[in-house]
């Protein structure tokens, strides 16, 4: 299985370019017996839309998706489920005038050398215009999730350059175009973003996601565990340059006394691992936080090369995230969503038989 | 493919418990012709075995490696590559009092829950010790990239609790037992460690690891990009909480026009991209960092439940890495190696007859 | 990864139901430089399409392709390609009648039980239509391997019913709509199938494929040699009751003295393994079989159950194959071009080094 | 996953040559709670094993299987199973004399050319002593099944050159060296391979295996039909050259109304499928059959080259199976167990939801 494909038993495979015909996946191994509607996919694919505020890509795109087969009187059948989404706004032309640079910190120049040519319309298959289909097929699996197995997943934005903004209205998140926690901040990030745009410049962010309901014996012991798949998972989405669980890289400064999580008859003390222990689920809140880089697109000039290697100058006009973190909210819970629902169906193949009792830890 | 198997192309699969007979692994499609014999492997494991200080586990192994196929003359033949190690020093009544209960920060738990059951000696197969097969079988990985491909992969401790550790001397980091690169600080670690001990606790740590010459190319667009299969192996090692690629989370504070590298003709400006774009190796040396979590087995007193669900107190005695971070460099490589080496037969699968070309960057 | 995906590194996965809205396919690991256009495609759906003669069924489809992602300026870019056939005869109503009974030897049963409902129009995804992304897919395999590596595929109808055809012009197979390589029994074909026809029957067939210029070296020691692989893929397509390779089942009979393939330097003395040694492609010819039984969509009525387990009788009439062999010759094809290609990578990624000389055999 | 893998979720990876030092496997994803001791194995083994008459190789082997991880006070815990088997009677000096020389139909040519390079004791890793691993990995998965789902699997010889052998007695298969079904028809069979013997030929077989008790619901759509999972696994046993089910190959000269078979209430009215419609298991006894080829290891001289490519003439002496049909129940036994144990975890896996009710058909 090629790099397009994610997951054991409940597979997404994906394909489409930023600016080719269309976008489209094939979700393999659903259970039968879902409800399942175009709204149902449609609602997380508005959340991730471009175009939601002036503070992300202006491209207007429905992003309306099709599925195409799968589902037979809106009810899953067990067989697998297309997906289809037509690129709508194709506006090519504003990379003519680039074809032939790299853009610094872009795909262009590994592309190009890895295999002796690039689609050059906005990025080709790197854009991320890619991450539709995951949400597509995230949504899917987080439907499932919630009504079979209750597990709910929420992501918010957790900093964004100098702002780090707390969970403490995370049912406002969808409120906002920001997916932003704290409704107070929202102002600020406004001015924050309409200052960068001036600038032509762009951003860094953070985003968390919160797994609730999880039970627990998700995760493989050895190399399938699950923090490892979600890493895999969160670390293939573009621009996303790390990936913590729980304390994360505070563990560093940490004594086993402080970071470990005593149990109690009702339960764990604390979080500090993020939900798992060895690898496998406990039966607590999975919180994991991603880095995401500032795109490189911005009107900044930049020194590169041309595909002859020769130096050049660059800049990226066109319609650009000028924080790609913003959008990642829906693209990070998908994530989360398209592993969990795998090791959900995992941990059912092997364990099935296994009587987990009933105590509160 | 269940959950103790890494990689597509060139795949280790492993087994093994702590206290049980013996830790194995098959490597397979390990390509044919190259010069192997235990010692090439004995090498890796050694650094990374027990008792090589005594801020480390003083569990007595000698960690003999065995080829049993795969080899023959002295050379790969191609087929599958299958290795033993004898565990030794199983001293399995050091856990016999807290085998009714769950260690805090433990897989204890999870496992139990999970299977129904554990193997209560020495954490069974979440022990570290798993990490031995690793390391074997990615010494055979970074044999085949040193001779074939020019790839070198080191790794060092780059924080160790309050200690910051900067790569003044990679040259040196075999020569001291804490693979600490920066030689005038080892005392002070020694008696940072000595203190520790003396109180019974653990501590965290940071590992990073460099992958230099690796070619344009390596990693594929969507979810197999190569840091998310990066992620992936090291997030698999246990006791890790955190991965990050080149500034990692700095990126969140960065803006666009800081955090890009620029392109000359004879090479990138920078990296703080850590050697991806895209998802592919662009060339640049490989950065990736890691945070490991400080053990919980350690001799304060913890509260937590037994395995009928009644509270109870635990202190965990026996033969403890105070901190796990500190043998972990050798496993890190090891996972960095696995994953170039299996991503390096998958590029050339696909894009054998592409021209790469010679210039600079 | 889930059912509906075939092959290692140069993988497809496809969705689509008989009476759905589309058809479509994921082609990912292709090799990028190939020229690739919907013509070179269209050929080979063209030569599987309903409604070429009136011994096949008589639905009406153009089975018209789009490539929708993975091809750029008319050459494949290396990354996955997206195909996309819409359904456009779906007369849904010629199953009204039967959709609460189970057509004997057919997967109505299977599928109503496995998943608890069944999509029951035309066979849904069990029906042969979704053949047609084999061939889609398998147009893409066969295209990269003539013109890079010089293998031919070559199928036809071996048997059909009581008639045995034997390969006396191969170049005239797609020259009828029997696929049938002796031209002059055409005629006795066509009555035959008129006969049957009349009688509301159906009737079985052998299609044999021929794939010659194939290297030395394709396929894997184990559990994936060549033969086991290409078994997987052809023993995959509907109807198909058995495969062998070579000599096939007459092995029984034989001696070794006799069987084996004595080796001369200018080349084997014949190929009674049908191109195999050891699970290995040996250079010769590759010589594979399949017996496809009847369709059991006849109109000679038949006992059955209803889904509340009531005896009942079904006659089946709407636009069915008689022959459903008659049409497999290019699905066949597909499936040894599939397999072929990804095992030509596969021994890419772990043999490319290797020094195979040229002597001829 | 290379080629040393069999199965998605119970998986089976194998290492090991003829003359190497040791075979072994790893199992994964077996279910926790199973009662497992190394006599579970054994068993089988011994079945398979060298020695048990004259018909069979000389080679002197125990075939000791030794538990290594995996099981915990008599019981799987759920986590990788390793097992090892340590060979014994290494005689390589037999092959001395023919290393330079490519046996006609074995795998030295292809070895050779596909890796540049081949162990030439004893055939290596194309030794038909690979097949002990799948043997001791079946008898896992062929416990479970008896005990979890209560399928059986039998299998018996078939055909032995002229021979054809009924199933008149399937219970006392296992009390003749040839796992013969039909006592009567021992002493000829005993009688037709001591003539063979003395000729210094060989002999092909047919193998069938029925696995009653197989619930309604194995096997997957398209690409991972029960019938495809199975000719993989049957086909990579060496030796194979043909896999059928059902009618098989008599299917072609088939009409549809003598083929299909009718359900009544209380059941299907025959078995011609083979126990699958549509890939997925209909509750009905899987049947299958296989044809082995007869072993080129003879004294009767042949015709070949050697390395150098120079014409010469081979006499294999050395302790060889005059008929490796005789041996192979066993071995095609645990190729349906493992894939029928693979397909019962998948399809828990996706469809454990599902009411499946409990009338008869």
């Amino acid at each position: 299985m090629a790099g397009d494909s994610f997951g054991r038993i409940f597979t997404v495979t994906t394909f489409g370019e930023s600016h080719g015909t269309a976008l489209g996946c094939i979700v393999d191994g659903c259970p039968p017996g879902l409800a399942l509607g175009e709204a149902d996919i449609q609602r997380d694919l508005d959340r991730r839309r471009p175009g939601r505020s002036r503070h992300v890509t202006q491209r207007k795109e429905s992003d309306t998706v099709e599925i195409l087969s799968g589902v037979f009187e809106g009810v899953t059948t067990g067989t697998a489920i297309g997906l289809l989404v037509r690129n709508e706004d194709q506006r090519s032309r504003d990379y003519e005038k680039i074809k032939d640079q790299f853009r610094p910190g872009h795909a262009d120049f590994t592309y190009f050398r890895k295999y002796g040519r690039r689609d050059d319309r906005g990025g080709g298959r790197s854009s991320a215009r890619e991450t539709v289909m995951r949400v597509a097929a995230g949504a899917i699996a987080r439907k499932y999730l919630a009504e079979r197995a209750g597990i709910r997943i929420q992501g918010y934005l957790a900093e964004l350059g100098p702002y780090r903004l707390n969970p403490v209205a995370l049912d406002q998140v969808d409120d906002n175009p920001f997916f932003c926690p704290e409704p107070d901040k929202v102002a600020a990030l406004e001015e924050f973003m309409i200052a960068l745009r001036r600038e032509g410049d762009s951003i860094g962010a953070r985003v968390n996601v919160i797994a609730s309901g999880v039970p627990v014996g998700l995760g493989e012991p050895v190399f399938d565990k699950l923090e490892a798949d979600l890493a895999h998972g969160l670390m293939s989405i573009n621009a996303v340059k790390g990936v913590e669980f729980g304390d994360g890289f505070r563990v560093v400064q940490q004594r086993g006394s402080e970071h470990r999580d005593e149990i109690r008859p009702e339960g764990f003390a604390k979080n500090s691992s993020g939900g798992t222990l060895g690898g496998i689920s406990s039966g607590q809140d999975i919180l994991v936080s991603i880095a995401l880089k500032p795109t490189s697109s911005i009107q900044v000039p930049g020194a590169t090369i041309d595909t002859s290697g020769k130096a050049t100058e660059i800049v990226t006009t066109g319609r650009h995230d000028p924080c790609v973190g913003i959008r990642a909210t829906p693209i990070a819970e998908a994530m989360v969503a398209l592993t969990l629902m795998d090791h959900y169906l995992r941990d059912r193949a092997q364990n099935h038989e296994v009587d987990r009792g009933s105590h509160p830890a």
